[in-house]
């Protein structure tokens, strides 16, 4: 039997369930790659840290050149999280000959290309399933099943934190600050909550996702983000009676030979698919010329559902050791295709305004969009306390520069109280 | 650049939509492989044929052996169809050091064993992504991102015809043979389409992915099979009034050394992830101890959903090819679990009897259901015509065996006009 030697580096919630899982799934793992895999070292800063595992005498250590030096450690399994040092560990072991597992997705949405280019050049592994979507196998298929596919869109629903708060929100009438408390109670998300809330969890998922389905470099700066703060429950509860969801969504779509990529809180018709994506599930949908559609769905984060993911990874480098073929997945042709800007984004809009309630408002208002390209799909009016009026829009199809000119236009008309909410609205035809 | 020779077999649907896409896809093809993929051969017994396709000339041929014995071919794609001659051109052309790629459940649900075996032995690839879920990527990720799981469950809906026909009876209140009428105008459904309608086609699937999932032989006579021609408006509409929808559900579990696996129509909660998966899609869910839920959601069929499954296949065996690593993924290690005997299976049922209305009647099937172990969920009774009562009940979980013998005992008593109908109930905890 091939013996295959790993060190885990960062001994985290995910770091020890990788080693939690790898003993219970020893035999499994020896069954579908031919190989014992060998915990042999693992690197934790904090050496007296009290851990929720037991290690075999002398594998703890904190001095990094004991795993880079050791040429037997043929996998490094990366769970420190942030930029450095994982960074530099990882390029030091890809030089050094091992491969690679990591979930960082922090680390490859800001440097994938120069860990990507490291991994090619040293004909080594650099797998990361576990860096987006968990446990539902997505890295896996774009990377192989699908690399061959001519792939149009990839969107979906990829922070568990803010589905779950939306959905909350929905369901049971309750402000966001509230539910954002339960969420945090629950374990759902870091005691610092802003890179959830703000869309920048999400946004490296979909850097991480466009530069795999469209071969070229995204990173995260290239994201256009908005976060989930500014949802109120009104509304979310005027989409649902428009017949709308509201979701975080990320879209990565390649617009000829332009990518557009972003991350929003949007409308989405209650039919769709993603729609019926509750509590802190993930989905993501992908769509191909000649492939049809295709929905991932699952469990998006968590100890285990990681450790899992990473248990995979590991499982089909053991396998390419075995066959002497470690690299084959790395990317042969990279594209550089440019980032479309924001201001070119064709979307339809969902606006809420508080106007002063007089013939002639709705009238001013639609002359406004009109003359920015803007035509309205439906319109909804409602009569507030004395003198004001609510008017809630949803819009054709319009280029976002132009929607932010009509929006600076119309914040200026001396009717207009305030412009309550701007959204976008997707999953239409 | 590395040239990889393939030959297709059969030039129906799929062969020419394989041939389409590969002439369309070339540059994607050579980009995701570093190699250039030429058609080499295509095997037709009808070589007068009308094609959808043009074909170099020399290229098509009605002798095998002009592929079986040219050595520069060296992936062979089989779109034959059904058991014979595609097994012996499958086996042989294995033991010729040919690759294979196959859409071919009928055949894989049959002698999967034997394909497997030969692949095995000959060191080389037998690649099957496209004989379940059309270019949902599923075959895949179980024989490589999940492979190391502890997988406990894969449940879904795997046939499209039988899910638009349930669809749409639930729709618009039409019958069955009228919409079959409609799916057969639409291409949904073969010219004889009993082996949608029977669940056949969804067992021959079950079993693909059970053997799979599970390590271990099941075929299609493993598998426990019933279909929707008895499914009728009346369940659609008792069914949703107690909040489920009827599917046709493929279920292969494993409970603890023995494989549970069916096909039968279900009632599954209207709040379930597979309730929600309308008109021809598929979507399979699959639980692992470790891994949460997953779920694969997709056009199920289809020429060119099945012809990039089909090039997926042939991408990952041109690199395979190129790193000299073919056969890596020949399943090393088998186990022989036995099939759990339908009459163990437990489950809860929805059960629609027409009785006699008078007093104690209800008590009596309550009492003879009891006899046998089976507790009530749920009861709704309804007067019908002068002296007819229907009774709507939905079980606990009971042995397949006691709910027959309880059955059988009921439809022999003096008040029992008729049993209308015996659904499974699944999704409920």
């Amino acid at each position: 039997m091939n013996r295959v030697n790993i060190a885990v580096l960062g001994l985290g919630t995910v770091g020890q369930g990788v080693i939690m899982l790898l003993k219970k799934q020893k035999e499994e793992m020896k069954k579908a790659t031919g190989c014992e895999i060998c915990l042999k070292r693992c690197l934790e800063k904090f050496i007296t840290k009290k851990l929720d595992v037991e290690l075999e005498p002398g594998v703890l250590t904190d001095h990094w050149s004991e795993v880079l030096n050791d040429p037997e450690i043929q996998i490094v399994i990366e769970t420190i999280g942030g930029i450095e040092p994982a960074r530099t560990y990882i390029l030091q072991a890809l030089r050094a000959g091992k491969n690679v597992v990591t979930a960082n997705k922090d680390l490859l949405a800001a440097c994938g290309q120069e860990l990507f280019k490291a991994a090619a050049e040293a004909h080594k592994d650099l797998y990361y399933e576990a860096s987006v979507g968990g446990a539902i196998p997505l890295v896996g298929p774009l990377r192989q099943s699908l690399a061959a596919s001519h792939l149009s869109q990839v969107m979906g629903i990829v922070n568990g934190t803010t589905n779950y708060i939306l959905t909350r929100m929905e369901r049971e009438g309750r402000a966001f600050d509230d539910i954002l408390q339960d969420a945090m109670n629950l374990g759902y998300s870091e005691a610092d909550p802003s890179a959830d809330i703000e869309g920048y969890d999400a946004a490296r998922k979909m850097a991480i996702l466009a530069t795999l389905a469209f071969h070229s470099q995204v990173t995260i700066n290239d994201v256009y983000v908005e976060g989930i703060s500014r949802v109120d429950l009104e509304d979310i509860r005027s989409a649902r009676r428009l017949g709308y969801a509201v979701k975080l969504l990320g879209i990565a779509r390649l617009d000829r030979q332009l990518i557009e990529v972003r991350v929003h809180p949007a409308l989405i018709p209650l039919d769709h698919p993603l729609a019926s994506v509750h509590d802190n599930m993930n989905a993501i949908l992908v769509n191909g010329r000649d492939l049809g559609d295709s929905m991932f769905y699952g469990v998006g984060a968590g100890r285990l559902p990681s450790a899992s993911a990473i248990l995979g990874d590991v499982a089909a480098i053991a396998r390419n050791i075995k066959n002497d073929c470690e690299g084959r997945l790395n990317l042969l042709d990279r594209r550089e295709r440019a980032i479309k800007p924001m201001q070119d984004v064709e979307t339809r809009f969902f606006l809420r305004l508080v106007l002063a309630d007089r013939p002639g408002v709705l009238a001013q208002i639609a002359e406004v969009l009109g003359n920015h390209g803007v035509s309205l799909a439906r319109v909804l009016q409602t009569n507030l306390r004395e003198g004001d009026a609510e008017l809630v829009l949803v819009t054709h199809g319009v280029r976002d520069g132009d929607m932010q000119l009509a929006l600076t236009e119309i914040s200026g008309l001396a009717a207009t109280r305030e412009i309550v909410t701007v959204l976008r609205v997707e999953g239409l035809e």
